[in-house]
């Protein structure tokens, strides 16, 4: 054990040889990197555009919007640009990536707009399909799936814009926030409603239509992964299934398979395990599942020691 | 695109013009609602009242413990009423309001020593209920579920108090930081014990006896929507199950069903599901599950394609 | 209801009162616990110097490294001596309790390099086993998996070198950022990567061996409780399973038992759930699961009240 005398210095020595013998792990050489507090800010501020008045500004009127707005996306379009060109554009000069990235911050602000126009689809979609809301700014304000599915629709831009790794830093930042794990590749239509939601689990190439509604615990993922003659993993295939329009997943249900499609207007019901595709207007339930129901005296449990899950 | 002239202009005239198309999902107009912010704020505080000691003043001893909470309840009925006042009293005139949120206010306020008798015995309930825990005072410190149900119970009582949306802000919170998603609407007898956590649903309309014992992934949920004629779901119909005083519910296990009714004393075993009621001291368990098990050659593997889940 | 005249007095008794009526619920008498923003801003930088140069430093290179990282250990020595001292040392003096943190804290931050070698292991396994991951850096920066993965070593080191309490608080802390409950008293290999997350519970006395891959939702749990002759909970037996080397368990598995051992290079299927040992080199799957699909009109949906789950 080092002696006090030579602390730190001897173990400052250790851990910068490690830093050089395991580089993987480390961000040394003077590459800036996005900033994971910069992009959480950034993302407070688009969803402030996109849902103005429920959180910093609060005394939003006709007559203060534009000011507001404007200052705001002149504000988000540098310090975007900003994060953007830190992941680095490869085969282009500073100059160079700095135009693109700026082009880039641009393009995502310009759908905006359009965004808002979705956005308000799955708000509706919540409004409608949980008997437990009052009203559709109580889904804006307070439902977690409706955070997580305004920031994958951002990360879902920008991945399409081109940038690398931050739409991934934001689709992260929403699932430690609400236990929705969306990966911002997944195509995912208008009126997109999950209820709960902790669990849920979107692979990245996932195709979902319109007004698709599910429930926790719920994961389209793959099935499988193919792997080339090295035995190294193909990036890139459709590996997640495809959910049509109006279909319904209720909680734990498990569907996989980048061919597996589901119909349109099926209903996947809880904890189905699904890896083949169904014909829209079905039912996909469990067999009903064979329970063993014992009466027991109070003796009997204290030395049951079968299936008791902990 | 947009060049960089006319940016921001137009984009701010298109959101602008977007704002006022779905207004819907805006807060805009001068109706100021509650802050996030604050409200997570007064959590913290009244969990300070509840649990005395443990994480902002830990010098808190006998001497200056009725001065701390003097100080701190009189602030926090200000702030309390502040936001209550935020969500509307429709019907009641500004001066009516304002005293009806400070009634509100003092009325949650009140509750809290008789919120610590039912918090004790769920405390207790933790310490009892599992192997790692060391102390009743490591689970007040470390325990998220114990956490989520202290959020709960306030919730519950500004909720009985007549306070709409603020409770389920509050139990929202909590859900983002435990991944436990309690209703405010339910009605959990004390000595409840949610181990783990993650993933556990408790819906509004469920009703829970003493003593119960929840594991993660638990769902208390309802079995479909009772629709009116005209397709509209029909909001405040008991859709929750009811569990009996001392009921156990293993991970993953979803129960369903307003008219679901487990009996005292019984056990639901992991990821039962259960859509009819139980008579007390019953043990439910899934049929011992049909796993498929071979032994594989390594390169069986490579080729193997059913049947993985990603 | 109390009038505003004796508010707050007769609510300050009531809730002092209470203090000491249910005093296990509070932390009063001077007893100084640990700080759970401390823990928390202790483990950042602990996580600094395992990753350097990926969050608060970004302009880290070979020049300045060295004084970082001798400058944060000198000061990450004491604070963390400083919040070990607050949970009591039994049976020995105040002089004695401070040499004791002071060398605990030490013989954290001296197994670092140790660590690094075992956190690139687990980032390569994440790289390796996920198709989505770009880069080892990306790991690092963004999957939830990985830093649960890493709180939880420090944890465990803390824990061996005889410090209580404040592993718990770490892993609880990653728990609430990620979903992943991992005990810090489970035994875990290098090469372990678990993703997705949400939902994962490795019990404390687990045993996983090298290069162990995990989905969300796997539980990896304890069956039934042992009791003493007086009903109490016996504390510290081996209560979870083991998994051997290069075991692959996917999403939502529940393997339970101290006796259940998962022979290396095993395979657990999604949704399996299994109490019983297997061989290495097994596949375990559940049989292909009874599915009841039905085709249905628009109407028969609205009129079906059967198996939906909310």
């Amino acid at each position: 054990m080092e002696s006090r005398d030579s602390f730190p210095e001897d173990l400052t020595k250790a851990l910068v040889a490690s830093y050089g013998r395991h580089s993987r792990t480390c961000n040394l050489g003077n590459e800036i990197i996005p900033s994971r507090d910069a992009i959480a800010a950034i993302v407070e501020d688009l969803l402030e555009l996109l849902f103005p008045g429920f959180h910093r500004r609060q005394n939003l009127n006709s007559g203060n919007i534009r000011y507001h707005v404007g200052d705001l996306l002149d504000d988000l379009r540098v310090r975007l640009a900003e994060q953007i060109s830190r992941v680095g554009q490869p085969g282009r000069t500073p100059s160079e990536s700095k135009d693109r990235s700026m082009e880039q911050a641009l393009g995502l602000l310009e759908r905006l707009p359009a965004l808002r126009e979705v956005l308000e689809a799955d708000v509706l979609a919540a409004y409608e399909g949980d008997p437990a809301a009052h009203s559709c700014q109580e889904v804006v304000f307070c439902y977690p799936g409706l955070h997580a599915v305004a920031v994958y629709r951002l990360a879902h831009e920008l991945l399409l814009l081109g940038v690398p790794v931050i739409p991934r830093m934001m689709t992260e930042l929403a699932h430690g926030q609400t236990g929705i794990d969306l990966h911002p590749g997944a195509r995912i239509g208008p009126g997109f409603f999950i209820d709960h939601g902790t669990g849920v689990v979107v692979g990245g190439t996932c195709v979902i239509g319109n007004r698709v509604k599910l429930y926790q615990g719920v994961t389209l993922g793959a099935l499988s992964f193919p792997r080339d003659s090295n035995g190294n993993i193909i990036r890139g295939r459709k590996r997640h299934p495809t959910l049509e329009d109006d279909v319904v997943v209720y909680a734990n249900a498990t569907i996989l398979g980048g061919e597996t499609v589901v119909g349109h207007h099926s209903v996947i019901g809880s904890s189905v395990w699904l890896t083949q595709s169904v014909a829209p207007h079905s039912m996909v339930m469990m067999d009903k599942p064979s329970l063993r129901i014992r009466g027991a005296s109070k003796g009997e449990f204290d030395n049951f020691s079968g299936f008791y899950q902990i």
